[in-house]
């Protein structure tokens, strides 16, 4: 057994407005002070993390001139270097000012639509200058809480146009980074257009620089829609289009609870990391999480160092199902090597199957043997295993 | 206000399985008698259905020989051709028997693979023989229950080798006829496949005969994810996918319910007709319901009336609604036309964006004048109006 | 048909909080500017409501002196006066400020506790002093988000103390007023106690002065754990404990949208008037929304000015539902008259059940004939009956 | 660490239903053959159970005259006699046959509610002599699926009428035995009555012989309306109700999973059994669960094994959590015991708190230090601790 303490080859990274979440709430204010991002370098690089990412008003404020964008920059620059952080990942704030009440890219202002562009295209030539490689597109307030008042197919011609312009931008720049769209079902709008991973991956076929564009599943927001997490991640991965992952808990449908990764739904974390472990991501472990309000500075580190170390805890538990010999036998018994071959051989067709023998109720009499894969999987999890 | 009595050119359809189900459930047995093929048509062409649909197993038992499926169709094909009812979708079960407990396409149990896809393609030319122009897929026990059991990426290769081999077939055929997915969530496995509209679009892009492959989405099963039916059509249509239409009724994340149409999410059915009518569908409007096992079949009847009713009355509230003037000055008033127009400009670029003067916060006070929109669509629903 | 203009005889009121919410949510901040309690009094008497609401901190600031908080009170006292608008209901805000984290009266904290107490003492006293009759109590911070942080049966212990020792404290003053638990599932704690209308009925049974306690459902708050609001509310009104209600509107389990009353479910909104309106409560029909995020103060008034033009044509659709002849028989022919005899008859006992002669066979053919019932119901919101 | 073995005095019990179960369900047939009550009755006590328990119609047909019913009996009580196996708990069947499709005890049928009564008090008597002490009552079909079909406070009035007969019986017939109510919001009505733990703690308060009723809670009921199990749990400790309970797994709001204990909501399991430990219960520990259609028998026992080995696994977890001195330091650093202190002293009064002296911005900087404490619970559920 390990020790689970991160190093920067476990790839972690943190969202500036993760640690730094001051609590304000529907129903609260604030419970804690501000963190300033140089503080969050810091604390996060002693911790164990490789990285941190950012909307850019979380380093400077919204409509500030270049000059103080500068001199919010600096100390934020100065400990990415003093600590050897990366900046892997880069996103935007299209929610928060009033402005954008009715989202940016679909909103039904045109002169929002074309001022959240831009602020997009700001945001991007700074993501480049840090050398981030993927840029999240989280679309919050793109959406609606009444049917009228979102043309959704119109409103996807303005989703696609946002992109496409965008994309042109990056190659135009000569930027080696690409686009990570973040689906969310709802909150803070009734319905958010790209609900969930399946949207997400339809919608990119459409854009003119698809292969620039993939996705950025978060944890809590699959959920919320009921839906199987570690089945959209390996989806998104069939596609091609995993780019990043957005790691924290949640319980089911209800409000977006961003709870620390590990906590929530701790048999789908365990398949979480089996699948980003297994299945060929090779990026960032984010934590989008946000430290309860019941929590002081204190409880915010415990929180952040925790999803790390639960993260590196699921890991060795996913090796070791994987290495074990009565796991792979259990596998084997549930005939999951089966689904590997494919259903037809080479040269056969329907006739071929056709003129085959095959006893439907002799094959309907045969179980399939889950229950004691899954079972092994849980005492994995328990610790118990082996 | 007319008397809304259907007629054919309504182009209403029942699946057999609907006013025949004879309440089976997880909790009781039958409680009602077997509603024989033929006087299902009937009764249906009676209250003015146009098309009925059927899984192979609604008409003809599953395992039959030839001669006895022939035996089986003889009166459901004098009973069409009395009524003159269309047959424009067909099913295959996949589900029912004990063979398909862990599904057919994805099944881990290569043989059983193999028998799905043959009892698909001889479905496939019955459909064809018939007449249907749509053949759909429910894949509802292509899941699993538990995380070990069914590695997602390789169950998309057996899923997409299934549909690239009917695919085939139905081009060698000649066979005028497009598979439609219906995507489902959960029930009944823990997780199934393909779980929502999004998924199953993007799954369909990865196909070699994509042309071939639309949506069948199903009202109940979206919201079963908390998901918005009508914003799920819109994105179909969007993607020049939605082939064939579910309608049904639901009360939000629980068990699939099956509702009449109409009963269940009131305001979404609205929207939902709303969204068929104005969006360029023009196939079948399809009921896929379960009348309540309180019911005798005189209540199945009553239930399946009303589906077709219900949409009626929708249709022309929507309808109203569209043409009510005081609706089309709130729409402009809610900037709804602005969506429309692009938001680049044709030889715009970033620096266009760039170069113009744009006040946030004098566009942040902008209210949107949505509630008032809504108010004006739910007093047409409530038949207020005017 | 009506103009659907409410009067005061309608008894609609509004929590302060709902058309002065600015818009700060968890994802942005203020779009909407501060609304003074005077101009709410008005704006509200003038749209035709009788009485407005409030929690101390809607009124003046937490943490005032004495002095202060009377200069905040002596304007909206005026208003008051000039439009004769009530204050029905009061209650205490013990969610918002950081000391209230863990919340009030189950705070982990004792000085915490014994501050919440204070704090909705000097509230009844003012309640008292401005006619309020009823308290409601909402314990949003009441709960967890982990399992070892909140004993529960220690919680109910402090929660059942602060009920018995604020009961005392209202006999001995000699106040006319009782007070109203307001049960929600979640958010924004993980758990929240006293989840829904039958945990905070079971609880009051409980209490010292369990005569002076009740409830005060909210439609939003039921429906986020998928239950049947109408039918808590007649659970309510059967153990005589509906002493308030909270009118609003939700989209099944998500985010607490506090929708405008009539926007969310439509049907539901119809069984919940038709239950408030038949069941024996006369109470204030009180609306707890948020105006949506994207409406200016225009947008606000109209959908105040909503809610209660939708309870009205709802009261309508229900009496005409009530008063239709093919309802009544309906009615019977679903023998829910029958359900109104009792089961046994005076001195009958299980032995006169089992001498009798029943056959299961017979009676379990019978239909319930809801489907037809149900569906004139649907008419009747529709608009379409008679 | 113990090698999970289960014996009699963990009081392990198993529903006929549960291993008995062939997997009909909605969308398909019988995947596995009858099992006899005599057969599961060895079988399980070789497992380690020490109690079985059955609907009537588990083990003679619904219909069946006393001698056939005698002649049913008469294997299955030989294997108990062989096996020692207790009857701890029996319940009677009131949904399965049509003539329960509106429910027993709340039928709109008077006849039906008669028989239903009748049927209980018939199954009663068996209950008794086979010498079980609890008699649960699951009133699934008890509900409705559309508004006006049930009139709920006059359901209740039927509701209360039949435990009180049934109560009234039990006592004249001198039987040791209480009641158990099942709650659950729906499936397979649209909305059941006494949907939670709350609503039914609250319904017995009315009922005559309300001492001998309390509650059977079962897990995936109440996650089926994101209610927390654990948390009500502990409130039906709290009223004294705990009289049984029904454990097994389920993901959220969806259809009702019946899986396995420990699959499903693993962090929910461990405070399931940290609560039912520590908490003063000391009835059996019974599943009620259904081995997936994917199972043959082999995977019935599995999973039924698995049961009751993830409880003795989680029993291990929570006594090392309760006894790590970490733990108990993090519980008092979350001032977990100070909830146990009254939050008045003795004598103390509202006068008393308006006294003292409290600052609430030093009290609001405070952390509650959760995350930690949860973090220690998580790594003990993990098997990484100490």
């Amino acid at each position: 057994m390990t020790n689970f303490v991160p190093t920067r080859e476990d790839k972690f990274s943190f969202g500036l407005w993760t640690v730094g979440w001051q609590g304000v709430d529907v129903f609260g204010g604030a419970v804690r002070p501000p963190l300033s991002p140089a503080e969050a370098v810091h604390k996060l690089a002693e911790l164990g993390a490789y990285g941190i990412t950012f909307h850019d008003n979380d380093v400077f404020p919204f409509g500030c001139t270049p000059a103080e964008r500068d001199q919010h920059l600096t100390p934020f620059r100065r400990a990415l270097e003093e600590t050897g952080l990366a900046v892997p990942m880069v996103t935007t704030n299209l929610f928060s000012h009033p402005v954008f009440r009715d989202g940016g890219f679909t909103n039904n202002d045109r002169d929002v639509r074309r001022f959240a562009i831009r602020k997009v295209a700001d945001n991007l030539d700074l993501a480049a200058e840090l050398g981030a490689r993927t840029f999240v597109a989280w679309g919050g307030r793109e959406g609606a809480e009444s049917g009228a008042a979102k043309d959704v197919r119109t409103a996807l011609d303005r989703y696609k146009e946002a992109f496409d312009v965008l994309g042109s931008y990056a190659i135009e720049q000569g930027y080696d980074i690409r686009f990570a769209i973040e689906p969310k079902p709802n909150e803070p709008r009734g319905d958010i257009l790209l609900p969930s991973i399946g949207h997400a991956l339809a919608f990119i076929n459409e854009l003119e620089h698809a292969e620039l564009v993939g996705l950025n599943p978060e944890v809590g927001h699959e959920e919320m829609a009921s839906l199987n997490y570690a089945h959209g991640l390996a989806q998104a991965l069939w596609h091609g289009k995993l780019f990043h992952i957005d790691l924290n808990g949640q319980h089911g449908p209800r409000y977006d609870q961003d709870l620390r990764f590990g906590a929530g739904n701790a048999r789908g974390a365990f398949w979480t990391v089996d699948t980003v472990e297994n299945g060929g991501y090779d990026g960032p472990r984010h934590f989008d999480f946000k430290p309860p309000r019941t929590e002081d500075m204190a409880g915010v580190w415990e929180s952040a160092k925790a999803c790390m170390r639960n993260y590196l805890i699921l890991r060795e538990k996913s090796r070791a199902f994987r290495a074990d010999p009565e796991v792979q036998q259990a596998l084997r018994d549930a005939r999951v090597d089966q689904l590997a071959q494919p259903t037809l051989s080479q040269g056969e067709t329907i006739a071929t199957l056709r003129a085959e023998d095959f006893d439907p109720e002799e094959a309907g009499r045969r179980g399939m043997a889950f229950e004691r894969l899954d079972q092994l999987a849980l005492e994995h999890l328990y610790g118990v295993a082996g």
